[in-house]
């Protein structure tokens, strides 16, 4: 048999002019699957960026991760407060599902002895079986026995807070939290993998202490795909910022402390960079709920939205959502409605991990968004509050059944006898109620919760669970 | 007496390396004095364009411009409503100095027989003066007699409408505002210097029509100084787009309309770079005041600010502020104070023309903040409503001593016993008061408007002058 020069000289040829098949390592990252690092805010509004116009917080990283990647203007987190938001983000399913629908207690308290359950699976422990290294740096919330931290629910590090930075108070008033900054008046503990490591936590140094942990833990897995989930302690009330950024902004010392994780943003951005990792991480940011307004100008802004944390207004649900993987996802502007519910299956298929299959899942996979602008697979949301619905969105229009104002003193819930209904994408202020030009509206999202009802079954509030007193 | 050669040959040398030397047009253009556009828009509120975080309005073309010029975001219109907003930018005065204090009428209606006094000097008398080419494409809306007309204050050429859009109304009432457009429910003529060329004017391509009449405008002009001044009809209800936007945008009508108002300004500047003239034109944006929210959803967005057009909270006079010129002014945002006042002054000094002296000037040369990022020489506001002051602002600090809601049936005013205080910086959504906390800046920003007192004479209202009835 004769054997043919000429093929195997055209596949030489084909190397060299592609320069591809050699086993060049930079080669090796691009086709390994891609990092996914996962942003998170605490009580970061709506408009607290200056993408959103702010008109005195400057954000240029933010903004610059939003202008080159997907920026999400209908974008919702679960819950509109910390522990349920958190479950559900890291779970891709509803509060209610997964033992963070709230009964009495709203989040977990130092005291709290439940967790996120072991059985539900996390982005975390989806990725770790798919070959990733996974770290989480900063504040968890999802339970702090030590059967409920993080290296239990699918990490191999943890450095941060369990639970928020006004927890474990020496004197928890408004006076305390708004203030001249004091890291003594909170006793929360710093953790690095089980182990408290300081107490109170110097919360003046977080920020920059979480961001030097971050760039050591994409340092240390620069060589293999890893999972890095960022969940800031700040803006969260009190606030701190380390002596770099103190007195930095018009904004006072929320702006400050907007600077420093604006700054932290770019450091990690940076660092992607320089490891030649950026076009093959996929790069998430969001936060977990509207802002704290009895925190006054302590507390974030909700921009054009209505109320904030603790409701279901748009001001209280609606978060920035930002999406940047250059190269990868097409830069725009999206306005079909997102969740932060979605993140799971999302990650699930920039991974090729598996997406859990024995449990309902609540998420939809936006990567046909991301990377070729189709429609939103997403075309409704439900608003929940504790074990309730209070609100209902389908495309345009959201109807809502109960409203509450933000947990504070005068708070008043109401159950309305006709519902109100807003065209969310004329009127994002909810100023302009529908609801008796629309019957067939109301009745079609009627519909949509009673169909839902039928497939969500309540567990019992982990969060309402406390030691006996005896 | 021997003459070196070496002295020649070096300049001949340097000549050649600079290019700079020869009567090159290009040059010539460039050294000749900058271009102005001046683009105005009608009740767009800060919250309107995507660049201030509006979820479903996209103004690619109006961001591109901030993001290349300086986005002020602390910048106000001298008067919250039309006809005194439109007098105070061309002239560089409040309102009541010339006129446009309002008594009863607070704008010019089809019947009135006042206008902008001729003694008055417009930014266009101001640079016909230095041999400018001057025009006006858009709504004048400062008095329609004949003596009043925009070719009685400066300029050469005018193509638009006298007044509102919503004026000479069939029928003027909210179902008809709101309801489908129709051009014959509102019997506006459209100009052509001193001649209506068309009534009612077709509304529905005015915006169109207006972008070709400017870029024909600047077309001819294009060897010659000129300025142009772009005062849009829309986005003032009723609201009316071309056929091409119509059901463009997930905002509905207003939406289409400000994608129409945007494709407008992206042509305007598309003009400038094709001529050459880009980087020796200096283009102003604004917006003559807040929102009309009585519109409702055919009405505009203030963001984060409370209330809108007609009143004094920061909605109603808080407006987009852009200036562009690349290569001149350094990109940036700026949070310092400026105002529509400043815009006369800034651009006598661009353009290094004489600002009257014989008379009190209100505005401040912004250009040392365009050119050199230097501190605003503007720290201080005051907000008229009528011939009223209802609240100053000094620095961070704005004093409220008499509030009053939009003008609907419900107005509410309050002569406050003791005024509001709010620091904007901080608290741009005039929330949280500290008037106990401050008496110091309280007597100051009363100092500040006792002064400012003593130097405004009120002059009768022009917009009160209506024929007698016999």
């Amino acid at each position: 048999m004769k054997i043919s020069i000429k093929p195997i000289l055209s596949i030489f040829l084909v190397c060299i002019l592609l320069n591809s098949c050699d086993s060049n390592p930079k080669d090796k990252i691009i086709k390994r699957p891609p990092n996914v690092i996962l942003i998170y805010m605490d009580d970061m509004g709506y408009g607290d960026l200056s993408l959103n116009g702010h008109p005195t917080i400057q954000t240029p990283n933010i903004d610059q991760l939003a202008s080159d990647g997907q920026k999400w203007s209908n974008f919702y987190t679960a819950s509109s407060v910390c522990s349920p938001s958190r479950g559900a983000l890291l779970t891709g399913r509803y509060p209610i599902r997964i033992g963070l629908g709230a009964e009495k207690k709203r989040v977990f308290f130092p005291e709290s002895i439940g967790g996120l359950p072991s059985s539900e699976i996390t982005i975390a422990e989806m990725l770790k079986n798919n070959g990733y290294q996974t770290g989480i740096v900063g504040k968890w919330h999802l339970g702090h026995l030590p059967e409920y931290l993080p290296m239990n629910q699918g990490f191999d590090y943890y450095y941060g807070i369990p639970y928020s930075n006004d927890m474990d108070a020496i004197n928890w008033s408004l006076k305390t939290l708004l203030g001249k900054p004091d890291i003594n008046m909170w006793q929360v503990p710093l953790m690095e993998n089980e182990k408290i490591i300081e107490k109170p936590a110097n919360q003046f140094t977080i920020t920059k202490r979480y961001t030097e942990k971050a760039i050591e833990f994409i340092d240390k897995n620069k060589d293999k795909p890893f999972f890095l989930y960022l969940p800031h302690s700040m803006v969260h009330t009190p606030l701190f910022a380390s002596e770099t950024f103190q007195n930095t902004s018009p904004r006072g010392l929320f702006g400050d402390v907007m600077n420093e994780v604006d700054w932290s943003v770019g450091q990690i951005i940076n660092k992607l960079e320089k490891l030649g990792l950026d076009k093959n991480t996929l790069v998430i940011f969001s936060s977990d709920n509207g802002p704290w307004l009895m925190m006054q100008e302590h507390g974030g802004s909700s921009g054009l939205l209505t109320d904030g944390k603790g409701t279901t207004w748009e001001g209280g649900m609606r978060v920035p959502g930002i999406f940047y993987m250059p190269g990868t996802i097409q830069p725009g502007t999206i306005t079909d409605i997102g969740a932060t519910l979605d993140i799971l299956p999302t990650i699930a298929a920039f991974t090729n991990s598996k997406v859990p299959s024995d449990r309902i899942m609540d998420g939809y996979d936006l990567s046909p968004v991301l990377k070729k602008k189709e429609v939103s697979p997403r075309n409704h949301f439900i608003y929940y509050r504790k074990q309730e619905i209070y609100a209902v969105r389908k495309g345009d229009y959201k109807a809502h059944y109960i409203t509450e104002t933000s947990y504070q003193k005068d708070n008043q819930k109401k159950i309305l006898e006709t519902p109100l209904l807003f065209n969310l994408n004329h009127d994002p202020s909810e100023k302009y109620n529908h609801a008796t030009e629309h019957p067939e509206i109301l009745k079609e999202l009627k519909g949509l919760v009673e169909n839902h009802k039928k497939n969500v079954v309540a567990l019992p509030s982990e969060m309402d669970k406390y030691p006996e007193i005896k």
